[in-house]
């Protein structure tokens, strides 16, 4: 059996043929059209059918960027894809290629990936974290996906771990609105935050001296060549992930966190200071239960992840 | 059928005889011995005695104020019941009264409670808050009390909402250790912190006429007759536990938040804030799905719970 992993991106689509063990046979990419729903869709049949040239398609899965609902099967809301609003986009493409099509939330396929066939094989408690310019999370509770009443469950990067006092603009302002949320601390972009924040008290710091504009990846590099400053802002964001991670020990008694995402590139830089400041925040009990461990398929999860749902729903 | 439920608090034991739907018909109380584990037992077996002699006992339930581990069923900590710490007081029990018996996390019990036959009958995806020193949270997801891998879920109270920086020593401290849980905000103890840091920017408020110690229930009185400062109190509370429950709705997609506890004698002026920021601080779609409503149970919800948890376990 053969399944089409397609992960749908703000900026591109990456689809693969997938095998019933996870395996990835073949891939294929495509631009992401945002503002015109026929041309989005025609680009994922097209890639369909490139597919189907040499191999028979027993399903599709498609990682959806938004809230899904899953009693409607529509996608509520994808801000970085606007023209997929209000749509029933499994309908929408099965009815170009008539093939059996199901769609869930693009961070809940990548932390289905990790459990069906990555660092989460044979765990029933788990959270997957995806830390690239913003957060994705999924949940697998006892041994199954966990979508909640409705499909929308897992926007871990949106909950608050740094709340202002009602009527204070203060605290790290969110594209969602919010202030604090976890995605402002532990993102790429809540790295270049915090990096912005403590050069002010660190003149001779070699991050003066990058190309604008600043990204994660030049203060890794920084880290890398010996700059304090740097090095710090890195244990300032593990300070924070270990902070979330605990949130989530406490309040789930997870046996994994899995963590993947470019921020996971920091490597140790990172996770040591995460796993050292989610021991102190976290209670020793559930702490003892929980390892908190890298991705395995990343950057492959999702689209693996679409695919096993496809096999499995 | 008749269950006994016991809530065993750090300053006193509630038992109640409960028939199979929930109904109370008779309680009891007793004083809790926190230092000594055989009279910690009597005490209990004391309590079941009284009971028997005019009803035959089907099971017993006890709701535990600490850390119980379902895979061995000892407590592994109880900060409030030194001597019940390590103990398998299950075992303990009916060893001594010859009557099947089951424990359970006190929040826990008094989550299910509500979903047997409280507020949240019918609910699939649900969380319970007691408001009261402190704050104890049960989850209900997809239908079952959601326990965790071990038994320790549900410690929302010690989950992170206002994190301080690496190496700061800034925040509330939560006598966890941490600093800005939860519970340090939408608690009794919490509201009282709030009340003394606004007081001192209202020197005219009549919170500075209170006599010591000042109390939540104080603050309350004063906010009924009218004082700014107190009312302000009790707006920022909800604040912040409209924040709290944005939190679960934003990672669970509930359908209902349950609040129970002393502090929901508050009302309106208390549970209004708490929908209002909820709702400014959740997604659209997940909101709408979850209803912020007041415990039908309290202050019985824990033992209730004990004896569903003594029917269906």
């Amino acid at each position: 059996m053969h399944y089409l992993g397609i992960d749908i991106g703000g900026t591109s689509i990456k689809a693969g043929l997938v095998d019933e063990n996870g395996r990835v046979l073949e891939t294929r990419r495509a631009i992401t059209i945002t503002d015109d729903l026929n041309s989005f869709i025609s680009t994922l049949a097209e890639l369909v059918r490139e597919f189907q040239k040499t191999t028979p398609i027993d399903g599709i899965g498609l990682g959806v960027p938004g809230l899904r609902s899953s009693r409607t099967h529509v996608v509520e809301t994808a801000p970085n894809i606007r023209c997929l609003q209000h749509v029933n986009l499994e309908e929408a493409l099965s009815n170009q290629v008539h093939i059996r099509t199901v769609s869930e939330n693009d961070a809940n396929v990548a932390a289905y990936a990790e459990f069906v066939c990555g660092a989460g094989i044979g765990i029933q408690q788990m959270v997957h974290l995806t830390l690239g310019t913003g957060v994705g999370s999924g949940l697998i509770l006892n041994g199954s996906l966990f979508t909640g009443a409705s499909g929308y469950a897992g926007e871990f990067g949106h909950t608050v771990i740094s709340a202002s006092p009602r009527r204070q603009n203060t605290g790290r302002l969110c594209a969602c609105g919010n202030r604090g949320c976890v995605e402002m601390f532990v993102s790429a972009t809540g790295i270049v935050m915090t990096a912005e924040e403590m050069m002010r008290d660190a003149p001779d710091s070699a991050l003066h001296d990058v190309e604008w504009p600043l990204t994660s990846e030049k203060i890794y590099l920084a880290a890398a060549k010996g700059d304090a400053t740097a090095q710090e802002v890195f244990r300032q964001t593990g300070w924070y992930l270990g902070i979330a991670c605990a949130n989530l020990i406490n309040l789930l008694n997870l046996e994994a966190i899995v963590i993947g995402g470019g921020v996971i590139a920091a490597g140790d830089l990172l996770m040591k200071s995460t796993k050292q400041s989610a021991e102190l925040h976290a209670f020793p009990a559930p702490f003892a239960d929980c390892q908190i461990v890298q991705s395995k398929l990343w950057p492959d999860a999702g689209m693996i992840g679409a695919a096993m749902i496809a096999r499995d729903r």
